[in-house]
């Protein structure tokens, strides 16, 4: 039966919202310090972790990010149900401390190779499968307090970036606007001490979802004519494009415009970048940018820029399930937002960026943005 | 009835596996002029299309790479069967002249919303959706001989170099030796007018499958210790990175080693690389590079290495089936390659290249690729 361990180790200690303090080393190694407290005074050690459910998360309107509350779950050694989460917590925080150390950074999937073994004198082995170390990854984020970056753990890198900046990546400057068709590749760790921002002309961020459509940008020089960064994330943009729009939008207050493509899951990347997401809700405060605004496509584009019908695509029945649970997010609430999707919904089509260069290969960069953003034509 | 042209049209004279000769702009007016030319004479305007089946489709020994053959289709315009396919790719042919004349580049899904529209008069649409347009892309690029980025078409750009080199991209100087963790992301189109190699001290290439790896590599500055170039493709390698290993090698007879898993996949990554794929023929003798080598990861490493059993993971049947496909092509023919496949078989287990960390972080990028070279223990 589970022995709850009754008294808070000294981690968890003086810090109710916040995490622990100090550097991710002194992280690192006070949890592992108030387990040996702990043991020293022969109680049961415990691990307190965030819990990382939905019920445990929230919309804060005034900031306008989605967070994580305060609800959280006891770990402790000594009980059946948690002994061998708490030994692979313990065996994950050593070899996370290791990288700290080593100046290195690694991938979730190295480092459940890093940690899989027989345990010595069993047949038990300490992880099975990544599926068992991922979540020990996420929950020493959250009980730490430190964003993954800051483990130097990196998720797959995407992404690239062009623009009137120069950057410094890994003691290397870079000047951005010089950077040819291809563009610098976004890495998956842009954390001030890997990339500083060395000096920026840049007026605002365009981030737009598709590859293709980030490459007509660059090839018209779009980022010159406009004085700004252009920057893609391929889809869903990943950590690093989100970390890196959330640091350029706070250093040095740019603007950050989102261009998608008119359906739900158009919105959704919009929702994800401006307020976070449900499963990353302990990593808004640093990745989201509540400041971003939707600058297309709208429902309303296909009439305001006169697109022919038969280039608008039907909703299909995921489609509008997807719209109905978005337009219920309290993030969506908005009187605007609530107009924009059943717009989308009473046309019962949606729209991709590319119908655009059905009147000009350059249509999209040299009118249809530019025209939105000259009449503030935005969502936000 | 299917009313057959026999005459061949002035395009198709004088060129038997040659394709069309002339700039790209040129061969896209030749087929136009063709046309004209037999409508002009009253006769059937036939354009003549290679077949692209497996049947048409073979393994040339001695150049190393897999091949087209002259199978050809003919595509006449009076005939019922073919007529919409006929005006499609003269649609087609004539908004990617525009893409010269203009000098844009574009992807395949701008295509389609380009040349879509209901045809004057009638309800019929010129495409209905994307699977009728790409394959007319690809019929054009076989027709012409012409590289999709010759026809200014891009997929979609993805991964990452650095290393020892300065090219020039789009006017842009670029020295891949100091870009950061992040690398210079690599484009769709990487052909001599938009990229070019200005100075370079490389002494290989080294293609590496996933990107996490690649990054460890790069954070060890491998590419500096090694001078080589250091490129992921991220899983299989999109066009514009086979082209630009092409390039490198072919430019500066730089060898090329591929690392994979050690998986049925892997191995196919590497032999499209080195062969080129059945689905792309018509491009290996310029995508191709058959002096490429497989460097690793071999079913022979897990030994050789000295790496835990509990780090294999089990082959599935899936993986099995598809490794007894892979041992049949004759590109697997040779020797070393029966005894490498039969050898993973036999063990039953596939191996990844994060297994290698279990050692240490860096064990792939100081011990196990160096080794690997110094003793010349490559596949080919």
């Amino acid at each position: 039966m589970a022995k709850k361990a009754t008294k808070k180790t000294p981690v968890q200690r003086g810090k109710s919202k916040k995490a622990a303090r100090g550097t991710t080393r002194e992280k690192i190694v006070g949890l592992a310090e108030a387990v040996i407290g702990d043991i020293g005074k022969a109680e049961n050690p415990t691990i307190d972790v965030p819990t990382r459910t939905l019920s445990n998360v929230s919309f804060d309107k005034r900031k306008g990010i989605i967070e994580m509350g305060d609800a959280k779950s006891e770990r402790p050694f000594f009980d059946l149900g948690n002994a061998k989460r708490f030994m692979q917590t313990m065996l994950m925080s050593s070899e996370l401390l290791k990288l700290q150390d080593q100046l290195k950074t690694t991938s979730i999937r190295d480092m459940f190779y890093r940690c899989k073994h027989t345990v010595e004198g069993t047949k038990e082995e300490t992880f099975n499968d990544q599926d068992e170390s991922d979540p020990v990854i996420e929950d020493l984020e959250v009980t730490l307090g430190a964003l993954r970056e800051e483990l130097r753990i990196f998720a797959n890198p995407d992404g690239a970036m062009v623009g009137p900046m120069t950057i410094r990546d890994s003691g290397d400057e870079i000047d951005l606007s010089r950077m040819g068709s291809g563009g610098w590749a976004v890495p998956s760790i842009v954390e001030p001490d890997v990339i500083q921002f060395v000096k920026c002309k840049a007026k605002f961020i365009l981030l737009v979802e598709k590859a293709a459509i980030w490459s007509r940008f660059n090839e018209d020089r779009f980022w010159e004519k406009h004085g700004c960064m252009l920057i893609t994330g391929r889809g869903q943009p990943p950590r690093g494009v989100r970390r890196l729009c959330f640091r350029m939008a706070k250093e040095h207050k740019l603007p950050l415009y989102v261009l998608v493509d008119n359906d739900p899951w158009g919105y959704y990347i919009y929702s994800v970048v401006k307020q976070g997401s449900i499963n990353l809700a302990f990593e808004s405060a640093r990745m989201a940018v509540p400041q971003a605004r939707f600058i297309g496509m709208s429902s309303y584009d296909a009439a305001e820029f006169d697109i022919a019908t038969n280039l608008s695509i039907r909703l299909n029945d995921k489609d509008v399930q997807r719209a109905k649970e978005i337009m219920n997010y309290p993030w969506f609430a908005g009187r605007n937002w609530q107009r924009e999707i059943k717009h989308m919904l009473k046309l019962g089509v949606k729209l991709e960026l590319e119908a655009l260069s059905n009147k000009d290969f350059s249509f999209i960069a040299d009118t249809y943005v530019p025209q939105k953003l000259k009449k503030k034509k935005w969502l936000d």
